[in-house]
């Protein structure tokens, strides 16, 4: 595994076991229960929450018990996101929470929570204490059991979404769920990221951070960042290896970016790949704000559906960012051809081959030095149809 | 006319002729010049423009002569927005400003200029000119030019949009044009609003502010701020009358919200009109923040055009707001029924009806005494097919 392999994921590191399981959560029957143990010896962890005001049970606890900066196990549920549901619903993390340490030996401080699924209703907890028996009985470590707990957490995904990766005797793996950055409903982000590189929890948080920073952020469905966004890492150090820093990093930026790309090509009603690189803004931050402004406007995303290389929309949104610079300095090159240059009309856009899946950006702003890409998809009548036709 | 009377508009005040032509600009040959002339004796004027910082040269050529606070005529032409032009478009504002002066025997500066269009493309000067021409010979008080003149301004409106309103001798009356709030390929937001009030220039400034605030600016159906976006009012004074300040700035913006009711009823796609009133907050302008928030996400607009009342999805839309509150204290109700309290389950959410076209969301962050209210649209197959299945 010197390359990515989407064949295994979060149970592939040395030291890590993994479950699947059918809880009764979701009515469907399917899988909806998913735990993640850390054998050890090491037990270093780290997490990245959603930044929204309106947090889920789940996200409240699991950043409580990660100020120890130490886990053994994550447990995820599908069927339910167990936010907006006041004291209550976070009794019932912390009882799941305490069900997993029982069942460990461990103690509920030890435990990561994460939900995902219909804002605002409590969980079924006999189902998901029945689920927590049932998934510790199948722990086990390697590709099968990762495929199960990948597919445990879907909502509207239409398939798990895993990769792993090893470099000189360490292994990261790890797998997300979600089919919208922002689908409180149904789609919320959540991720578990495993490696038995023998990495401290401050490194561990601060290359966790980095990653995330440039991965799973810059992903931006539909504006939105839900209730209970998550990403846990978790370090067994089970390897015995402690790699150089900067080639630790640069794998764990290689997973998560890998897991995002899953996530874009499984959106709510994706028929395009966008990717929308702004460059010469003054800061790498007023880049990544009017690739943002793009990659959220209406118009822009039905564009891109219409495979319309409609540059004015472009520079509308552009225009609209908290990002300094010179109109009459804009360039826009859509799949290579400069539709906009200085500001005004550039090669014509019929040249521009939007037809395919994958649509690339490029905006300068002429106004620095600054760069940032953001990842987005099409605004289609699926999307519409995802998130209409359902009730709740 | 002591009531709204929708049956004329812009040319119904003392003062002022109006007329709308077919240009020869558009390609369908449909009416696309519109002109507006203010036969004093007054000839204050007012206008705000667009805040992207791509601004159209009609826009930047407009800012520019209101400087001096006075008009004596309006041009405006649809079939082309004159954006992202440079130098040369600039010099086609001038050169239709001039045409106007001549024609009037006036002055350049004294010409306010207004496109809409598609952007990116030159405006084709000579049916431009010879429109003017033509526009000057059939210049008209009174509802059959107001009408002409509101016509001549449409894009993908489907219908024209005006409105007048008269009290104690003086007549407020005007158009607008906007399928979107943004779109500015073809739906970019005009409106002339004149008066034969003998309100002085700072006068007027002060109320067209004022009113634009909470009409035209609480209109958001798309997120956007086009290229374009300019409301102009001229005041004749020719009815003599000095009205008192405060009922002008009430029956302005009386007006402005009539024409604000029709845009928003015609938006692209629309099915559903939405209003969203954020209470409780810390100011108003955090009111009008996180009530904007909920106007623009693609979740919410979904649910509304599935008559969901899927308050998860509002709930997660405030909570990204930069609005502070505390999200046990959230209430939100959904045409009446409070389907969120203290941040968790209310009433039955089935008990929300929303299978009518007016859907009213109330929201309440229990954090202070601001208030605010935006208004939007659903997000619905017909904005995707409107704004996709166009080439440009």
């Amino acid at each position: 595994m010197t390359a990515l392999d989407r064949s295994t994921g979060v149970a592939a590191a040395q030291g890590f076991r993994a479950a699947g399981v059918a809880a009764g959560i979701k009515a469907s029957g399917n899988l909806d229960l998913a735990l993640i143990v850390n054998d050890g010896p090491g037990t270093a962890a780290a997490g990245v929450f959603t930044t929204n005001k309106v947090k889920a049970a789940p996200v409240l606890w699991s950043q409580q018990v990660l100020t120890t900066a130490s886990l053994r196990a994550v447990v995820l549920n599908s069927g339910g996101a167990n936010a907006c549901t006041g004291p209550e619903g976070f009794q019932d993390t912390h009882a799941t929470a305490e069900k997993v340490a029982d069942v460990l030996g461990a103690g509920a401080i030890d435990v990561a929570v994460c939900s995902t699924g219909l804002i605002g209703e409590r969980l079924p907890m006999d189902a998901v204490k029945s689920g927590v028996d049932i998934a510790a009985k199948g722990l086990a470590p390697g590709a099968e059991a990762s495929l199960a707990a990948a597919t445990a957490v879907m909502t509207t995904d239409s398939h798990p979404k895993q990769t792993a990766l090893s470099r000189d005797g360490w292994t990261i793996g790890g797998f997300a769920k979600g089919a919208g950055m922002c689908a409180p409903n149904m789609a919320t982000m959540l991720s578990v990221v495993t490696t038995d590189a023998a990495v401290d929890a401050p490194a561990l948080d601060a290359a966790l951070k980095a990653a995330v920073a440039v991965t799973f952020n810059r992903l931006d469905v539909d504006g939105g960042t839900s209730t209970n966004d998550t990403v846990i890492a978790m370090a067994s150090g089970a390897s015995g290896v402690t790699p150089d820093p900067a080639a630790f990093a640069e794998a764990l930026q290689a997973v998560c970016a890998d897991l995002v790309a899953q996530l874009q090509a499984d959106a709510e009603g994706v028929t395009k790949h966008v990717s929308i690189t702004v460059a010469g803004a003054a800061t790498d931050a007023e880049a990544v704000a009017a690739a943002r402004a793009v990659a959220r406007d209406p118009l822009c995303k039905t564009a891109f559906f219409g495979s319309d290389p409609n540059w004015g929309r472009i520079a509308m949104a552009v225009g609209n960012a908290p990002t300094d610079f010179d109109p009459q300095s804009l360039d826009i090159t859509i799949n290579g051809v400069t539709v906009c240059r200085a500001g005004g009309r550039g090669d014509d856009r019929s040249l521009a081959d939007l037809t395919g899946t994958d649509i690339t950006v490029e905006i300068d702003l002429h106004a620095g030095t600054g760069t940032g890409t953001v990842l987005t998809t099409d605004l289609s009548h699926a999307y519409v149809e995802e998130n209409s036709a359902y009730s709740s």
